[in-house]
Parts: structure tokens; C-alpha cells; sequence
């Protein structure tokens, strides 16, 4: 099943029936991919489709006036992207490819019809933007309240806490396709700064990102270092059985 | 009719009929009021309910070990309240009322039980969560790559813009209960600079904050200055008629 990634996600808060099942199989009939690098959606644009991410990943950014770029959030497999495009009616941000990714597209009236057949499909899909508002809730924390170092060990541990949850990482570590670069304008540090604190924290015998792998050295004592708590990503087990 | 402001607010999104309107009045049932300054909802805490504002505003907030407090945002008649919380069974935030407040407290149960019964309503409650969402990002641009006067600017702008929205502001201003320490808060500013960008931006004829009452003196340039575009905030009229 193609939506694996989906359904395990989903599946973390709702135990999702048979019918609920099929009802989501049956959001995923436009299959698309596109090419790493070159945007997805364009911040302004308007009449825009959600997709759902099947491999790959992606990131949600916004570039001011200036020319800076604020960096969101970056998107993995089973993660929609441009939902709230679809609902805002006006895209309020980008997105691009980091990496070649396949997708399947969601129309808003099948997104609408999927809901009228299932409402705990609603819920689930409510409880899965939830979660992403709750993410960038953190990162608004990271870049107003902690350090470098404490907000790269945060975002790292975020991510992998993430790709566990749809089997694309440990407490091991996760294969990881961020540049440097990608990495600073998420987290408000020049490229440079990424990595002098990268640098630190495999001193410090925490965390090491070398050749598009990030290994956690010591997961238990980098939780403790970047206060990560992470029920805010709920991935406790369903709520709704 | 005691949900004005939220009616107000989803029929920005979709035109509701009589009975979606009615289902949305059942879930006015517990009326409860909360007093100033005392927490509403605690970080960490779960099985609480969510709220509908009815009057008075609010804020959410995290705490950090070492005591540094983030703002994520602002509440104002006909936000939910804690509604993330009643979905991720963990709340990762806290709630307290600036003023005192009137609230309707909303079951997880009787929320599903209202999807179930129009889908219609779900997709607005969701349009309004992503739209609380585009603030939240529009908070981390603010903090991550506006200074402190675009910031304080475009803040004050947003608010103006919801506020409208609800019946409760225009361009020309609207009466805004907050201090300067909850402006810092919320902006990452000391008390001692948001007080010196208030008195800038008045300075420059933009817009003054005085005795409990935010008045636009010049609405256009303050939107230039602060590059405001209100699209995130989706307000432009219903996209389900």
C-alpha cells in the first residue's frame, strides 16, 4: 500500500478501520513526482492542490521582501504538504523539494468527501495539523528562547522522533539530506555557525551528522541537553480506538 | 446568539446554514468564566477540555527549565482555546486569560459527535486551525527575520486585521488590553525596547498605542513599513458557499 507512511502516522491517533482505510487508499489516485530543488508551491499562489508525501523530503519556507528566508518546517514521507494552502485559499508560504519526491495529489472536494464518508478520518487529518502547528509552536521556541547548540539538538532529535514514527529512524539515528545551508535558515544560524555547533555537539559526544547520516552518540544525555520533551509530537498511542 | 464572534469567523470560510448553525450552537452548552492572570491550562497537563472564547482575551505560552517564557499567540473572541490539546491528549503549552473572560468549555466527544453530524463544520474547524497555524509561522518569521519595529508592527496589524474580523477593530484601531511585558513576550523584546519601538513607530506617525487603545494614524504606510500582507489570515470571504 502506497500510503504506508500515511497510514502509520495517522494511525498514532486513530486505530483506523477497514473502511477508513479504504476511504484513505482511495485519496491517493493522482500520483505525482517532482525533482529536487525546483518549487512546489509558490508563496502568493492561489487554486493549488495539497499533496500527500510518499518518499522524499520537502521543506516549507517564506522569503520576506529582503530576501531572507525563513525556513518552517521540513516535510518527510506521510506528511501532507500545502494543506493549508488548500484551506487558506492563498498560499501563506512555499514549498520545495530537498529531494526527488514522489506524491499523490488531494483536491480539496475529495479531501471534503473523504471527511463526509469518515468524520474520525477528519479528526485524524485535524489531529495531524495539530501536530504540525504544534511543531512550529517549538520552533517559534527554538529561535526566540534557545541557544544554538540547544536548538540544533532540539531540531535533530525532533526530526528523528518524527521518521520513527513512520520507520525511517532510531534512537539510532536517520538518514538525513540537509545541507548546512538548509540547516542555518531553519534555525536562524549562518552556515558557518551550523557548523561550529554541529562541531560541539559531536564533542560533547552527543550527536554526529556526517555523510548524510545522523547518529544520535548519546541519545539520552542530547534529550537532556535540548529539554526535549516530545508528547507535543503525541506519538503515544491512538486516542481514539 | 453567544457564539457571534466564532460564527462570524468560520462564515469567513464557509457560508453555514441553519443547521450547521445549529449544530455549532449545541456545543455552547458549559458556560464557564475565568479570571485574569490565573492559568486556564498547564503545559504538560492532559484530559482537559478545549474552549470557545466568547469574551475577553487570552494567551499561550511555554516556559522553558530556565524560566524564559515564549508567547506563541494571542486569543481573542471566537478562538479556540487549547483545542491542539484536546487533540495531542497532552497539552504542550499553557493558557492564561489576560482579562477576564467568558468561555464555553468544548468535549472531544461532543466535537466529534458535531463532525459526524456536518463535515462541512469540520473542514471550518480546520480551516481555522491551519489559519492559526499561518500565525503561528508568521510569529517565527517575525522573530527570526523582521527587527523590532517591523515586528511590533506587523504583530499589531495582524491583530487589528482579526479583531476586524470579529466585529472588535478596524483600520482605524481597536481598545487592546495588553501590557508592554506581554508585548515583549510575545515579540522576544525587553520592556525597555518595546516601549522605545512604540514611541518610534508613533514617532513616524504610524500607529499609536496609549492608555489601553491602539489607533492606525496611517494604516497604508504601516503596512508598507511592516510588509503586512493580510492573505494568511484568509479573510477575503467564503470558499464553501
Amino acid at each position: 500500500m502506497e500510503n504506508t507512511a500515511l497510514v502509520r502516522k495517522l494511525g498514532a491517533f486513530v486505530a483506523l478501520s477497514g473502511a477508513e482505510l479504504s476511504v484513505l487508499e482511495g485519496l491517493h489516485k493522482r500520483r505525482r513526482t517532482f525533482v529536487a530543488a525546483r518549487e512546489l508551491v509558490h508563496q502568493g499562489q492561489s487554486d493549488q492542490a495539497a499533496y500527500i508525501l510518499i518518499s522524499g523530503w520537502a521543506y516549507s519556507y517564506k522569503v520576506l521582501r529582503n530576501g531572507q528566508r525563513q525556513i518552517v518546517d521540513f516535510q518527510i514521507p506521510g506528511d501532507f504538504l500545502g494543506l493549508r494552502s488548500v484551506l487558506l485559499q492563498i498560499s501563506d508560504h512555499s514549498i520545495e523539494p530537498v529531494t526527488d519526491i514522489e506524491v499523490t495529489e488531494v483536491l480539496m472536494t475529495d479531501l471534503l468527501d473523504a471527511f463526509a464518508r469518515t468524520p474520525r478520518l477528519a479528526t485524524a487529518v485535524l489531529w495531524a495539523a495539530s501536530r504540525d502547528e504544534a511543531m512550529v509552536v517549538e520552533h517559534l521556541v527554538n529561535i526566540g528562547r534557545r541557544d544554538a547548540a540547544e536548538r540544533m539538538a532540539h531540531f535533530l532529535l525532533e526530526l528523528g522522533a518524527r521518521l520513527s514514527l513512520v520507520g525511517l529512524g532510531s534512537k539510532a539515528g536517520f538518514a538525513c539530506p540537509l545541507t548546512q545551508y538548509l540547516l542555518g535558515d531553519a534555525l536562524g544560524l549562518s552556515a558557518v555557525h551550523v557548523n561550529r555547533v554541529l562541531r560541539k555537539l559531536r564533542e560533547l559526544g552527543m550527536v554526529t551528522f556526517r555523510e548524510g547520516y545522523v547518529t544520535f552518540d548519546a541519545y539520552d544525555r542530547l534529550t537532556e541537553f535540548a529539554e526535549f520533551d516530545p508528547t507535543y509530537l503525541d506519538q503515544v498511542g491512538p486516542l481514539l480506538k
